[in-house]
Protein backbone atom coordinates (compact mmCIF):
# COMPACT_ATOMS: atom_id res chain seq x y z
CA UNK A 1 0.00 0.00 0.00
CA UNK A 2 1.20 4.07 -0.52
CA UNK A 3 0.40 6.25 2.50
CA UNK A 4 0.58 9.87 1.68
CA UNK A 5 0.78 12.92 4.54
CA UNK A 6 -0.01 15.83 2.55
CA UNK A 7 -0.90 18.86 4.52
CA UNK A 8 -0.50 22.56 4.43
CA UNK A 9 2.65 22.55 3.44
CA UNK A 10 4.64 19.37 3.07
CA UNK A 11 3.57 16.26 1.15
CA UNK A 12 4.89 12.76 2.05
CA UNK A 13 4.61 9.52 0.32
CA UNK A 14 5.51 5.87 1.80
CA UNK A 15 5.51 2.74 0.34
CA UNK A 16 4.61 0.28 3.01
CA UNK A 17 4.85 -3.67 3.43
CA UNK A 18 2.35 -4.18 6.68
CA UNK A 19 3.66 -1.23 8.56
CA UNK A 20 7.27 -1.09 7.65
CA UNK A 21 8.00 1.67 5.13
CA UNK A 22 10.10 0.83 2.31
CA UNK A 23 10.77 3.88 0.51
CA UNK A 24 9.49 7.41 1.03
CA UNK A 25 9.43 10.74 -1.48
CA UNK A 26 8.95 13.94 1.21
CA UNK A 27 8.51 17.58 -1.23
CA UNK A 28 7.17 21.03 -0.14
CA UNK A 29 4.26 20.41 -2.45
CA UNK A 30 2.14 20.94 0.02
CA UNK A 31 -1.81 21.67 -0.70
CA UNK A 32 -1.61 25.68 -0.42
CA UNK A 33 1.70 25.59 -3.11
CA UNK A 34 0.86 22.48 -4.88
CA UNK A 35 -1.62 23.42 -7.97
CA UNK A 36 -2.71 20.22 -9.64
CA UNK A 37 -3.12 17.50 -7.24
CA UNK A 38 -3.03 14.51 -9.43
CA UNK A 39 0.11 15.91 -11.32
CA UNK A 40 1.81 16.68 -7.75
CA UNK A 41 0.82 12.65 -6.58
CA UNK A 42 1.37 11.14 -9.92
CA UNK A 43 4.80 12.59 -10.34
CA UNK A 44 5.68 11.12 -6.58
CA UNK A 45 4.14 7.59 -6.89
CA UNK A 46 4.35 6.43 -10.44
CA UNK A 47 7.64 4.30 -10.09
CA UNK A 48 5.44 2.23 -7.34
CA UNK A 49 2.38 1.80 -9.54
CA UNK A 50 4.77 0.32 -11.84
CA UNK A 51 6.40 -1.89 -9.53
CA UNK A 52 2.81 -3.15 -8.41
CA UNK A 53 1.07 -0.92 -6.13
CA UNK A 54 -2.39 0.20 -6.70
CA UNK A 55 -3.68 1.42 -3.06
CA UNK A 56 -3.27 4.54 -2.18
CA UNK A 57 -4.65 6.18 1.59
CA UNK A 58 -4.10 9.81 1.98
CA UNK A 59 -4.43 11.94 5.30
CA UNK A 60 -4.15 15.49 6.23
CA UNK A 61 -5.79 18.83 4.71
CA UNK A 62 -5.83 17.25 1.14
CA UNK A 63 -9.42 16.27 2.64
CA UNK A 64 -10.27 19.80 3.26
CA UNK A 65 -12.20 22.28 1.07
CA UNK A 66 -9.25 23.64 0.13
CA UNK A 67 -7.63 20.32 -1.27
CA UNK A 68 -8.30 17.25 -3.50
CA UNK A 69 -11.70 16.60 -2.31
CA UNK A 70 -13.29 17.30 0.95
CA UNK A 71 -13.98 14.57 3.16
CA UNK A 72 -16.93 14.71 5.27
CA UNK A 73 -15.64 15.42 9.27
CA UNK A 74 -16.07 11.87 10.84
CA UNK A 75 -18.43 12.36 14.33
CA UNK A 76 -16.69 11.03 17.20
CA UNK A 77 -16.43 9.05 19.04
CA UNK A 78 -14.43 7.41 16.22
CA UNK A 79 -11.82 4.33 15.92
CA UNK A 80 -9.64 2.93 12.96
CA UNK A 81 -12.45 0.96 12.27
CA UNK A 82 -15.14 3.85 11.87
CA UNK A 83 -12.14 5.78 9.64
CA UNK A 84 -11.88 3.09 7.77
CA UNK A 85 -15.58 2.63 6.93
CA UNK A 86 -15.74 6.26 6.14
CA UNK A 87 -12.78 7.22 3.55
CA UNK A 88 -13.58 8.71 0.23
CA UNK A 89 -12.44 7.42 -2.76
CA UNK A 90 -11.27 10.17 -5.69
CA UNK A 91 -10.64 9.03 -8.78
CA UNK A 92 -6.57 8.79 -9.98
CA UNK A 93 -5.86 6.54 -13.26
CA UNK A 94 -5.81 2.88 -12.28
CA UNK A 95 -5.20 2.85 -8.53
CA UNK A 96 -7.86 3.34 -5.74
CA UNK A 97 -6.91 6.21 -4.31
CA UNK A 98 -8.82 6.95 -1.08
CA UNK A 99 -9.04 9.83 1.57
CA UNK A 100 -9.52 9.53 5.56
CA UNK A 101 -11.68 12.14 7.00
CA UNK A 102 -11.44 14.32 9.52
CA UNK A 103 -13.10 14.26 12.97
CA UNK A 104 -15.35 16.74 14.37
CA UNK A 105 -16.35 17.19 17.94
CA UNK A 106 -18.24 19.04 20.53
CA UNK A 107 -17.48 20.96 23.48
CA UNK A 108 -19.05 21.59 26.34
CA UNK A 109 -20.40 24.83 25.09
CA UNK A 110 -21.58 22.94 21.93
CA UNK A 111 -18.94 24.54 20.11
CA UNK A 112 -17.86 22.41 17.06
CA UNK A 113 -14.08 21.28 16.82
CA UNK A 114 -12.24 19.69 13.90
CA UNK A 115 -8.88 17.83 12.95
CA UNK A 116 -7.68 16.84 9.53
CA UNK A 117 -4.73 14.62 9.66
CA UNK A 118 -4.16 14.29 14.01
CA UNK A 119 -6.62 11.77 13.76
CA UNK A 120 -4.40 9.31 11.44
CA UNK A 121 -1.17 9.81 13.75
CA UNK A 122 -3.00 9.41 16.94
CA UNK A 123 -4.28 5.63 15.10
CA UNK A 124 -0.03 5.57 14.18
CA UNK A 125 1.15 6.30 17.97
CA UNK A 126 -1.60 3.75 19.57
CA UNK A 127 -1.16 5.72 22.65
CA UNK A 128 -4.29 5.88 24.99
CA UNK A 129 -5.22 8.58 27.53
CA UNK A 130 -4.77 12.16 27.16
CA UNK A 131 -2.68 12.99 24.33
CA UNK A 132 -1.66 16.36 22.98
CA UNK A 133 -0.08 17.13 19.45
CA UNK A 134 1.40 20.39 19.88
CA UNK A 135 1.05 23.04 17.12
CA UNK A 136 0.01 25.98 15.84
CA UNK A 137 -3.16 24.65 16.55
CA UNK A 138 -2.51 22.29 19.43
CA UNK A 139 -5.15 19.17 19.88
CA UNK A 140 -5.39 17.96 22.73
CA UNK A 141 -7.70 14.83 22.65
CA UNK A 142 -8.95 11.63 24.54
CA UNK A 143 -8.48 7.87 23.44
CA UNK A 144 -9.67 4.91 25.11
CA UNK A 145 -9.60 1.57 24.15
CA UNK A 146 -8.11 2.70 20.51
CA UNK A 147 -11.37 5.40 20.50
CA UNK A 148 -10.62 8.92 20.11
CA UNK A 149 -13.68 9.94 22.44
CA UNK A 150 -13.11 13.67 21.63
CA UNK A 151 -10.65 16.65 21.59
CA UNK A 152 -10.38 20.53 21.81
CA UNK A 153 -7.92 22.70 19.68
CA UNK A 154 -6.12 25.38 21.42
CA UNK A 155 -4.58 28.29 19.45
CA UNK A 156 -1.28 28.90 21.15
CA UNK A 157 1.50 28.81 18.49
CA UNK A 158 -0.99 30.60 16.06
CA UNK A 159 -1.07 33.12 19.24
CA UNK A 160 2.46 33.49 20.01
CA UNK A 161 3.17 33.98 16.59
CA UNK A 162 0.54 36.81 15.77
CA UNK A 163 1.70 38.63 19.30
CA UNK A 164 5.20 38.56 18.28
CA UNK A 165 4.56 39.93 14.82
CA UNK A 166 2.12 42.55 15.54
CA UNK A 167 1.84 43.94 18.77
CA UNK A 168 4.24 45.95 21.37
CA UNK A 169 5.35 42.42 23.31
CA UNK A 170 6.82 42.02 20.20
CA UNK A 171 8.83 45.35 19.66
CA UNK A 172 10.45 44.22 23.07
CA UNK A 173 11.95 41.28 22.27
CA UNK A 174 15.49 40.00 21.21
CA UNK A 175 15.67 37.18 18.55
CA UNK A 176 17.40 34.96 20.98
CA UNK A 177 17.75 31.33 21.48
CA UNK A 178 15.22 29.74 24.01
CA UNK A 179 15.52 30.77 27.94
CA UNK A 180 14.34 27.23 29.85
CA UNK A 181 14.45 29.31 33.02
CA UNK A 182 11.81 32.59 31.68
CA UNK A 183 10.11 29.63 29.66
CA UNK A 184 9.33 27.50 33.06
CA UNK A 185 8.37 30.96 35.07
CA UNK A 186 6.02 32.02 32.15
CA UNK A 187 4.51 28.14 32.62
CA UNK A 188 4.68 28.77 36.51
CA UNK A 189 2.94 32.31 36.09
CA UNK A 190 0.18 30.93 33.93
CA UNK A 191 -0.57 28.27 37.05
CA UNK A 192 -0.94 31.24 39.44
CA UNK A 193 -4.06 33.45 40.43
CA UNK A 194 -4.83 35.60 37.25
CA UNK A 195 -5.76 35.55 33.53
CA UNK A 196 -4.19 35.50 30.50
CA UNK A 197 -4.87 38.63 29.16
CA UNK A 198 -3.71 40.17 32.33
CA UNK A 199 -0.84 38.27 32.68
CA UNK A 200 0.52 38.39 28.51
CA UNK A 201 1.01 42.62 29.82
CA UNK A 202 3.38 41.33 32.19
CA UNK A 203 5.39 40.96 29.30
CA UNK A 204 5.85 44.26 28.96
CA UNK A 205 5.43 45.68 32.40
CA UNK A 206 8.30 43.41 33.64
CA UNK A 207 10.26 44.58 30.92
CA UNK A 208 9.41 47.94 32.05
CA UNK A 209 10.41 47.25 35.43
CA UNK A 210 14.29 45.60 34.68
CA UNK A 211 12.70 42.33 35.70
CA UNK A 212 12.76 40.50 32.30
CA UNK A 213 15.36 41.30 29.70
CA UNK A 214 15.16 41.28 25.83
CA UNK A 215 16.64 38.47 24.95
CA UNK A 216 14.33 36.43 27.59
CA UNK A 217 10.99 37.93 26.79
CA UNK A 218 9.33 35.36 23.55
CA UNK A 219 10.48 31.82 26.16
CA UNK A 220 8.46 33.69 28.54
CA UNK A 221 5.92 34.66 26.73
CA UNK A 222 5.98 30.90 25.12
CA UNK A 223 5.77 29.47 28.66
CA UNK A 224 2.42 32.15 29.25
CA UNK A 225 0.78 30.48 26.33
CA UNK A 226 1.89 26.74 26.96
CA UNK A 227 1.67 26.58 30.52
CA UNK A 228 -2.03 28.68 30.23
CA UNK A 229 -2.77 25.77 27.72
CA UNK A 230 -2.03 22.57 29.66
CA UNK A 231 -3.72 23.93 33.05
CA UNK A 232 -6.99 24.44 31.06
CA UNK A 233 -6.70 21.14 28.91
CA UNK A 234 -5.05 18.95 31.43
CA UNK A 235 -6.24 17.95 35.33
CA UNK A 236 -3.43 18.14 37.70
CA UNK A 237 -1.65 14.62 37.90
CA UNK A 238 -2.10 13.39 35.04
CA UNK A 239 0.10 11.70 32.31
CA UNK A 240 0.00 13.22 28.81
CA UNK A 241 1.51 11.33 25.74
CA UNK A 242 2.72 13.90 23.02
CA UNK A 243 2.82 13.42 19.51
CA UNK A 244 4.82 16.30 17.07
CA UNK A 245 8.91 17.95 16.89
CA UNK A 246 10.91 16.60 19.45
CA UNK A 247 12.04 20.21 20.00
CA UNK A 248 8.40 21.43 20.89
CA UNK A 249 7.24 17.82 22.68
CA UNK A 250 10.43 18.85 24.63
CA UNK A 251 9.27 22.04 26.06
CA UNK A 252 5.69 21.09 26.52
CA UNK A 253 7.22 17.92 28.71
CA UNK A 254 9.44 20.26 30.79
CA UNK A 255 5.89 22.49 31.22
CA UNK A 256 3.93 19.39 32.12
CA UNK A 257 6.23 18.84 34.87
CA UNK A 258 6.06 22.02 36.22
CA UNK A 259 2.17 21.89 36.63
CA UNK A 260 2.12 18.71 38.43
CA UNK A 261 1.78 16.39 35.10
CA UNK A 262 4.04 13.82 34.12
CA UNK A 263 4.82 13.61 30.26
CA UNK A 264 5.46 10.61 27.67
CA UNK A 265 7.24 11.60 23.99
CA UNK A 266 5.35 8.74 21.82
CA UNK A 267 7.35 7.89 18.51
CA UNK A 268 8.12 10.27 15.88
CA UNK A 269 6.45 10.50 12.43
CA UNK A 270 3.27 8.26 13.43
CA UNK A 271 1.04 9.44 9.96
CA UNK A 272 2.76 6.16 8.01
CA UNK A 273 1.61 3.83 10.97
CA UNK A 274 -1.80 5.06 11.02
CA UNK A 275 -2.59 4.72 7.84
CA UNK A 276 -1.10 1.62 7.26
CA UNK A 277 -3.59 0.60 10.14
CA UNK A 278 -6.55 2.48 8.46
CA UNK A 279 -5.49 0.88 5.04
CA UNK A 280 -6.02 -2.88 6.65
CA UNK A 281 -8.96 -2.15 7.89
CA UNK A 282 -10.76 -0.74 4.26
CA UNK A 283 -11.95 -3.73 1.90
CA UNK A 284 -10.56 -1.57 -1.00
CA UNK A 285 -13.87 -2.84 -2.98
CA UNK B 1 -4.16 76.44 35.51
CA UNK B 2 -3.24 75.12 31.75
CA UNK B 3 -3.80 71.17 31.79
CA UNK B 4 -2.36 69.23 28.96
CA UNK B 5 -3.36 65.47 28.35
CA UNK B 6 -0.67 64.02 26.21
CA UNK B 7 -0.58 60.61 25.10
CA UNK B 8 1.01 58.34 22.07
CA UNK B 9 -1.15 59.65 19.47
CA UNK B 10 -2.55 62.82 20.59
CA UNK B 11 -2.14 65.76 22.39
CA UNK B 12 -4.63 67.99 24.34
CA UNK B 13 -4.31 71.05 26.12
CA UNK B 14 -6.71 73.00 28.58
CA UNK B 15 -7.53 76.70 29.52
CA UNK B 16 -8.85 76.25 33.33
CA UNK B 17 -10.59 78.36 35.73
CA UNK B 18 -11.36 75.88 38.52
CA UNK B 19 -12.18 72.75 36.86
CA UNK B 20 -14.13 75.05 33.78
CA UNK B 21 -12.55 74.78 30.50
CA UNK B 22 -12.53 78.24 29.08
CA UNK B 23 -10.19 77.49 25.98
CA UNK B 24 -8.65 74.44 24.35
CA UNK B 25 -6.48 73.15 21.89
CA UNK B 26 -5.98 69.58 20.50
CA UNK B 27 -3.68 68.04 18.08
CA UNK B 28 -2.29 64.73 16.59
CA UNK B 29 1.11 65.56 18.03
CA UNK B 30 1.47 62.84 20.44
CA UNK B 31 5.15 61.39 22.01
CA UNK B 32 5.24 59.38 18.98
CA UNK B 33 5.33 61.78 16.68
CA UNK B 34 6.28 65.25 18.64
CA UNK B 35 9.80 65.50 18.24
CA UNK B 36 10.89 68.41 20.15
CA UNK B 37 8.39 68.73 22.80
CA UNK B 38 8.84 71.88 24.37
CA UNK B 39 7.91 73.39 20.67
CA UNK B 40 4.67 71.75 20.64
CA UNK B 41 3.82 72.93 23.97
CA UNK B 42 4.92 76.47 23.48
CA UNK B 43 3.11 76.63 19.73
CA UNK B 44 -0.06 75.10 21.81
CA UNK B 45 -0.12 77.37 25.15
CA UNK B 46 1.95 80.61 24.26
CA UNK B 47 -1.47 82.94 24.23
CA UNK B 48 -2.39 81.47 27.42
CA UNK B 49 1.17 82.26 28.69
CA UNK B 50 0.91 85.70 27.42
CA UNK B 51 -2.10 85.88 29.08
CA UNK B 52 -1.37 85.74 32.62
CA UNK B 53 -1.19 81.76 32.85
CA UNK B 54 2.06 80.22 34.18
CA UNK B 55 1.14 77.06 35.84
CA UNK B 56 1.33 74.04 33.55
CA UNK B 57 0.05 70.45 34.38
CA UNK B 58 0.91 67.75 32.15
CA UNK B 59 -0.57 63.72 32.28
CA UNK B 60 -0.24 60.63 29.94
CA UNK B 61 2.65 59.48 28.01
CA UNK B 62 5.07 62.58 28.04
CA UNK B 63 6.06 61.71 31.43
CA UNK B 64 7.30 57.96 30.19
CA UNK B 65 10.69 57.03 29.13
CA UNK B 66 9.65 57.91 25.47
CA UNK B 67 8.17 61.72 26.73
CA UNK B 68 9.68 64.29 27.66
CA UNK B 69 11.19 63.34 31.07
CA UNK B 70 10.39 59.87 33.05
CA UNK B 71 8.12 60.68 36.16
CA UNK B 72 8.79 57.45 38.27
CA UNK B 73 6.00 55.80 38.91
CA UNK B 74 4.03 56.23 42.61
CA UNK B 75 3.15 53.01 44.16
CA UNK B 76 -0.53 52.18 44.91
CA UNK B 77 -2.55 53.02 46.90
CA UNK B 78 -2.46 56.63 45.81
CA UNK B 79 -5.18 59.49 45.80
CA UNK B 80 -4.88 63.02 44.41
CA UNK B 81 -3.11 64.37 47.22
CA UNK B 82 -0.31 61.82 47.02
CA UNK B 83 -0.07 62.14 43.45
CA UNK B 84 0.10 66.09 43.61
CA UNK B 85 3.25 65.84 46.01
CA UNK B 86 4.71 63.57 43.47
CA UNK B 87 4.51 65.71 40.89
CA UNK B 88 8.05 66.05 38.60
CA UNK B 89 8.93 69.62 37.47
CA UNK B 90 10.49 70.26 33.85
CA UNK B 91 12.10 73.09 33.04
CA UNK B 92 10.34 75.31 30.74
CA UNK B 93 10.66 79.26 30.08
CA UNK B 94 9.24 81.45 32.71
CA UNK B 95 5.95 78.88 33.46
CA UNK B 96 6.24 75.86 36.22
CA UNK B 97 5.43 73.16 34.01
CA UNK B 98 4.90 69.71 36.07
CA UNK B 99 3.88 66.23 35.11
CA UNK B 100 2.09 63.94 37.16
CA UNK B 101 3.72 60.19 37.94
CA UNK B 102 2.12 56.90 36.61
CA UNK B 103 0.68 54.78 39.10
CA UNK B 104 2.65 51.04 39.75
CA UNK B 105 0.73 48.14 41.58
CA UNK B 106 1.16 44.22 41.81
CA UNK B 107 -0.82 41.81 41.10
CA UNK B 108 -1.31 38.47 43.57
CA UNK B 109 1.77 36.85 41.55
CA UNK B 110 3.68 39.71 42.05
CA UNK B 111 3.88 40.78 38.17
CA UNK B 112 4.24 45.01 38.45
CA UNK B 113 1.39 47.11 36.69
CA UNK B 114 1.92 50.35 35.14
CA UNK B 115 -0.62 52.70 34.22
CA UNK B 116 -0.15 56.73 33.21
CA UNK B 117 -2.72 59.22 32.36
CA UNK B 118 -5.49 56.48 33.52
CA UNK B 119 -4.95 57.59 37.23
CA UNK B 120 -5.79 61.39 36.13
CA UNK B 121 -8.78 60.16 34.42
CA UNK B 122 -9.80 58.33 37.17
CA UNK B 123 -9.36 61.17 39.79
CA UNK B 124 -11.42 63.53 37.17
CA UNK B 125 -13.99 60.73 37.34
CA UNK B 126 -14.53 60.38 40.88
CA UNK B 127 -16.22 57.63 40.52
CA UNK B 128 -15.57 54.72 43.10
CA UNK B 129 -15.62 50.92 43.27
CA UNK B 130 -14.87 49.04 40.42
CA UNK B 131 -13.24 51.26 37.30
CA UNK B 132 -13.02 50.34 33.93
CA UNK B 133 -11.12 51.78 31.13
CA UNK B 134 -10.95 50.03 27.51
CA UNK B 135 -8.81 50.38 25.28
CA UNK B 136 -5.46 48.70 23.36
CA UNK B 137 -4.88 48.04 27.24
CA UNK B 138 -7.52 47.76 29.21
CA UNK B 139 -7.42 48.81 33.27
CA UNK B 140 -9.72 47.56 35.53
CA UNK B 141 -8.97 49.90 39.28
CA UNK B 142 -10.52 49.44 42.28
CA UNK B 143 -11.05 52.75 43.78
CA UNK B 144 -11.97 53.47 47.78
CA UNK B 145 -12.81 57.09 49.20
CA UNK B 146 -10.98 58.05 45.95
CA UNK B 147 -7.68 56.37 46.43
CA UNK B 148 -6.44 53.86 43.55
CA UNK B 149 -6.21 50.86 45.62
CA UNK B 150 -4.59 48.20 43.01
CA UNK B 151 -4.99 47.60 39.29
CA UNK B 152 -4.97 45.17 36.48
CA UNK B 153 -4.10 45.66 32.76
CA UNK B 154 -5.44 43.33 29.81
CA UNK B 155 -4.33 42.98 26.72
CA UNK B 156 -7.97 42.27 24.69
CA UNK B 157 -8.24 45.46 22.49
CA UNK B 158 -4.23 44.48 21.19
CA UNK B 159 -5.05 41.05 20.97
CA UNK B 160 -7.87 41.57 18.59
CA UNK B 161 -5.72 44.07 16.44
CA UNK B 162 -3.13 41.11 16.44
CA UNK B 163 -5.24 38.16 15.87
CA UNK B 164 -7.37 39.98 13.21
CA UNK B 165 -4.11 41.11 11.27
CA UNK B 166 -1.84 37.69 11.66
CA UNK B 167 -3.80 34.87 11.85
CA UNK B 168 -6.50 32.38 10.51
CA UNK B 169 -9.41 34.14 12.32
CA UNK B 170 -8.20 37.45 10.20
CA UNK B 171 -8.28 35.54 6.91
CA UNK B 172 -11.84 34.65 7.49
CA UNK B 173 -13.54 37.87 8.69
CA UNK B 174 -15.12 40.29 6.64
CA UNK B 175 -15.07 44.20 7.18
CA UNK B 176 -18.92 44.83 8.30
CA UNK B 177 -20.64 46.92 10.62
CA UNK B 178 -20.60 45.70 14.60
CA UNK B 179 -23.20 42.58 15.00
CA UNK B 180 -24.55 43.10 18.06
CA UNK B 181 -25.94 39.28 18.33
CA UNK B 182 -22.75 37.88 16.98
CA UNK B 183 -20.43 40.14 19.78
CA UNK B 184 -22.80 38.92 22.93
CA UNK B 185 -22.99 35.33 22.07
CA UNK B 186 -19.08 35.49 21.79
CA UNK B 187 -19.87 37.10 25.54
CA UNK B 188 -22.14 34.50 26.69
CA UNK B 189 -19.59 31.72 24.99
CA UNK B 190 -16.63 33.43 26.87
CA UNK B 191 -18.55 33.09 29.92
CA UNK B 192 -18.93 29.17 29.55
CA UNK B 193 -16.65 26.43 30.91
CA UNK B 194 -13.63 26.38 28.84
CA UNK B 195 -10.48 28.52 28.11
CA UNK B 196 -9.92 31.29 25.89
CA UNK B 197 -7.04 29.77 23.85
CA UNK B 198 -9.59 27.03 23.12
CA UNK B 199 -12.66 29.40 22.38
CA UNK B 200 -10.49 31.20 19.82
CA UNK B 201 -10.38 28.05 17.54
CA UNK B 202 -13.92 27.85 17.37
CA UNK B 203 -14.08 31.31 15.52
CA UNK B 204 -12.46 29.09 12.98
CA UNK B 205 -14.76 25.94 13.44
CA UNK B 206 -18.00 27.67 13.63
CA UNK B 207 -17.19 29.29 10.19
CA UNK B 208 -16.10 26.13 8.31
CA UNK B 209 -19.27 24.54 9.68
CA UNK B 210 -21.49 27.35 8.72
CA UNK B 211 -22.72 28.71 11.85
CA UNK B 212 -20.98 31.68 11.50
CA UNK B 213 -20.98 34.07 8.67
CA UNK B 214 -17.69 35.96 7.87
CA UNK B 215 -19.42 39.22 8.28
CA UNK B 216 -19.94 38.48 11.99
CA UNK B 217 -16.93 36.94 12.72
CA UNK B 218 -14.94 40.42 14.05
CA UNK B 219 -18.04 40.93 16.32
CA UNK B 220 -18.08 37.44 17.71
CA UNK B 221 -14.49 37.62 18.47
CA UNK B 222 -14.43 41.06 19.89
CA UNK B 223 -17.20 39.31 22.80
CA UNK B 224 -14.60 36.39 22.99
CA UNK B 225 -12.03 39.01 24.25
CA UNK B 226 -14.00 41.25 26.39
CA UNK B 227 -16.41 38.31 27.42
CA UNK B 228 -13.22 36.77 28.96
CA UNK B 229 -11.63 40.23 30.39
CA UNK B 230 -14.63 41.02 32.03
CA UNK B 231 -15.11 37.84 33.33
CA UNK B 232 -11.94 37.87 34.66
CA UNK B 233 -11.75 41.44 36.02
CA UNK B 234 -15.71 41.97 37.31
CA UNK B 235 -17.16 39.12 40.29
CA UNK B 236 -20.68 38.17 39.55
CA UNK B 237 -23.47 41.46 40.56
CA UNK B 238 -20.83 44.07 40.59
CA UNK B 239 -21.38 47.66 39.32
CA UNK B 240 -18.30 48.84 37.09
CA UNK B 241 -18.01 51.99 36.08
CA UNK B 242 -16.56 52.59 32.04
CA UNK B 243 -14.56 55.56 31.20
CA UNK B 244 -13.66 56.05 27.42
CA UNK B 245 -14.86 56.37 24.06
CA UNK B 246 -18.91 55.93 24.07
CA UNK B 247 -18.73 53.15 21.65
CA UNK B 248 -16.25 50.98 23.56
CA UNK B 249 -17.94 51.73 26.91
CA UNK B 250 -21.72 51.06 25.16
CA UNK B 251 -19.98 47.63 23.93
CA UNK B 252 -18.56 46.78 27.59
CA UNK B 253 -21.95 47.87 29.16
CA UNK B 254 -23.74 45.43 27.08
CA UNK B 255 -21.49 42.87 27.69
CA UNK B 256 -21.05 43.48 31.62
CA UNK B 257 -24.57 43.03 31.50
CA UNK B 258 -24.67 39.75 29.74
CA UNK B 259 -22.36 38.87 32.20
CA UNK B 260 -24.69 39.18 35.33
CA UNK B 261 -23.06 43.16 36.48
CA UNK B 262 -24.18 46.09 35.92
CA UNK B 263 -22.14 49.06 34.39
CA UNK B 264 -22.30 53.41 34.59
CA UNK B 265 -20.67 55.29 32.06
CA UNK B 266 -18.95 57.97 33.52
CA UNK B 267 -18.56 61.33 32.35
CA UNK B 268 -16.53 62.03 28.92
CA UNK B 269 -13.19 63.76 28.81
CA UNK B 270 -11.87 63.56 32.82
CA UNK B 271 -8.47 64.43 32.13
CA UNK B 272 -8.73 67.75 32.04
CA UNK B 273 -10.92 67.38 35.68
CA UNK B 274 -8.17 65.33 37.26
CA UNK B 275 -5.38 67.35 35.79
CA UNK B 276 -7.38 70.28 37.81
CA UNK B 277 -8.15 68.57 41.20
CA UNK B 278 -4.45 67.27 41.21
CA UNK B 279 -3.24 70.37 40.25
CA UNK B 280 -5.21 72.24 43.27
CA UNK B 281 -3.74 70.20 45.57
CA UNK B 282 -0.10 71.27 44.74
CA UNK B 283 1.50 74.19 46.48
CA UNK B 284 3.35 75.00 42.97
CA UNK B 285 6.39 76.44 44.78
Amino acid sequence: MIAVDWGTSSFRAFRLRGETVIDRVETGEGILSAGDFPAVLRAAIAPWLVAGESRVLMSGMIGSRQGWVEAPYLPCPADAAGLAAALITVPFENALVRIVPGLTSHDAGGTPEVMRGEETQMIGAAAEGLICLPGSHAKWARVSNGRIEGFETYLSGEMFAALRSATILGRMMEDAPHDPQAFITGVQRAGDQGHLLHHLFGVRSLGLMGRLCAASSASYLSGLLIGTEIRAAMRHGENVTLLGSSTLCARYADAIAALGGTATIGPQDCAAAGLARIGRMNSWN
